[in-house]
């Protein structure tokens, strides 16, 4: 934990429960109910099961179903089931919403109808977006929790050469990474939005395993060490030559960092070093061609030039399965907004936290490239992930 | 991995999709579309992205949205939104269902209308209980990979006292128990069913962080480590006169056990002592009362009367937070159909295999009580997870 004042955090709720109600009344939305655990926890400051809901002016009201240890300030009411809201709303003289803000993207289709049908509501919009939308902008709170959590995950990836052992598999290492991860305090629980980011604690890939395609909205896959959990290591004994990609969570914090490193098992063939000095270049380049309001298919744009630049378009960004994107928005999910694609013209607003990782599969080495994490900020990118550029090899 | 016969998977997959269509049938259901990755798994074998289509009658379509290195076997297309679901039934001349299975207890509201209004269909039925009953009766193969489990969960609890050092915490015991589970074939993620479900590797309980409320819908909670996620060990030394539970995940293989055991450091209070042979008893009462289906209902009635018998009810799962259930099903999520509640009529059905917890909170010491998993069989109850039931003090 950070040990930052609580009057900052208290603060930050306000705004943010001001800035939704903003846009409620840019849409003449009425109401919203919020009910996901991180956008509870982003409008609240803790996280409990139930409802929160926000009208369109005024103070917030709790509906809860169970709460933790830590209750939220404010108004509270508890529910068992979204029937329960209305008659809790008419209770606190709260008329009901003709127009309904809900996460229509990840709430069930059986509560959204359970609750339009109770408030005999006319019309639900998505809130969804809104909410990834406002939280990409990140407070003076949300960035030092993210310089904290990148001090974590530095810290890990410097001690992962006194892990490794001769002789060890991939999921040996990872097994030793993650209680490292533990040990500097990685909540475990790994956040990602979307039904297609099951993960564990992050991904490690090594050799040929790297080029193993995987169902999930990752960069790289790796077939994974179960069918249930088909995702990263695979049992891939790490032999002399290869690469080991180490792509662990910076969830040290609610907010996270993204930071891939690449390891080796003594020395690798060329190819690999030329690959990886290119997105290390990569890198360099958007750091150096960064401006105001940069659309992120520009940033995406540039790295491609390099790749192109270098013959290695069919090893960027996996071989059998290409990822069309090299970056995307981090904070209290690893996969926030913008997601640097080749057609995005959304631009990068100041204070934006976002990961840049372009990556390269080389066939019998394994994967090569960085990704790092850097603050948008007036004067251009901030790197907020500290650590060695180069292939670090293990001996 | 287990080591069983390819055959029998094949065998248990066309299995459960013939029982999903008699259940379509009986429902007049013509279409049914399934996208949760569990229930893919169930199905298939594997787990894609994307929706597997069964019809009434017939063979299934996978419409895949990306894959991981196993495809499943069967006709396939590739989509890369709902709404190319239409044209690619219509290619195959399957005819569009007006009747159609969602599971829309967790499919998201977007996704769930713009299935059903890509497809034009006039009414939607929701598969997810239908689904959760039909894999709550377990078949040999997922009995053999649950009893794979049980001994590996078991080595680990053997473990725990060689990883005990003198002077740690909660969670430094825990992250030790992590990487003895990782070490032990434990897949990482933990899956469970619904929003409620938030945990990383399971729950270890020391002292008085027993009695801390949580918001998920687990027996007990514990305060956790940081606020975004409210579960579990919070930091408490482990001292002298305390009780550790540890009710870790048991997922070596896809189909889980759980399994509770009370370690304690030095000597407990005889209250203590006493509260957990109260569950030892229940655990023995009902193994002893348990007859042909039996209802829920009456193994929670059973449990209750020690209970009272022994006036714990003050203590009987949890003190300031006390949950409504003494056990629940388990298989590929950690928490089935059916659950041990008061008043619930539904019948244990032969093949189910369900965990049992009577468990207490102790003020000052800490929870007591013990968790098997159980098999229902022709002949009772057979106890899957073996291992000494008492408390296992530590050095």
């Amino acid at each position: 934990m950070t040990n930052l004042s609580t009057i900052s955090i208290e603060a930050d709720i306000d705004r943010r429960v001001r800035t939704v109600q903003e846009e409620m009344a840019s849409k003449q939305v009425d109401g919203c109910l919020i009910a996901s655990s991180v956008n509870i926890f982003y409008l609240t400051g803790v996280i409990y099961t139930g409802f929160l809901f926000i009208p369109a002016e005024g103070e917030v009201l709790h509906l809860i179903k169970r709460a933790g240890h830590q209750l939220p300030k404010g108004h509270k009411a508890f529910v068992s089931k979204p029937e329960q809201i209305a008659d809790n709303l008419r209770s606190k003289e709260i008329d009901l919403p003709r127009k309904l803000f809900l996460e229509t993207d990840v709430l069930s289709y059986n509560t959204a109808t359970r609750i339009a049908t109770s408030l005999d509501t006319p019309e639900i919009c998505n809130i969804s977006n809104v909410m990834r939308q406002i939280r990409s902008v990140k407070s003076d709170y949300e960035i030092a929790q993210i310089r904290y959590c990148a001090k974590q995950h530095e810290a890990v990836y410097q001690a992962i050469p006194s892990l490794y052992k001769k002789g060890m598999t991939d999921i040996d290492l990872q097994i030793e990474i993650e209680r490292e991860m533990r040990k500097h305090g990685s909540i475990g629980l790994f956040r990602g939005y979307g039904s297609g980011m099951e993960i564990f604690m992050g991904s490690l890939l090594a050799g040929n395993n790297a080029q193993e395609p995987s169902p999930f909205d990752f960069a790289l896959g790796g077939a994974g060490m179960s069918e249930i959990a088909p995702l990263g290591a695979n049992g891939t004994p790490l032999a002399e030559g290869c690469t080991i990609m180490v792509d662990m969570a910076g969830n040290f914090s609610p907010w996270m960092t993204d930071m891939t490193r690449v390891y080796s098992v003594g020395k690798v063939s060329k190819e690999a070093y030329l690959a990886h000095q290119v997105s290390i270049d990569i890198h360099d380049d958007i750091i150096n061609a960064f401006h105001k309001e940069m659309p992120c298919c520009e940033l995406w744009n540039r790295a491609w030039r390099l790749v192109e630049k270098h013959n290695l378009q069919p090893y960027f960004m996996g071989t059998k399965s290409q990822a069309k994107f090299v970056g995307h928005g981090v904070g209290l999910e690893i996969n926030e907004p913008p997601v640097l694609t080749p057609r995005s013209k959304e631009v990068l607003k100041e204070r934006t936290v976002f990961a840049l990782e372009p990556k390269f599969v080389i066939s019998d080495v394994g994967a090569v490239g960085i990704e790092n994490t850097y603050l948008v900020t007036s004067k251009g990118l901030e790197c907020i992930t500290l650590f060695p550029n180069e292939i670090i090899p293990l001996a």
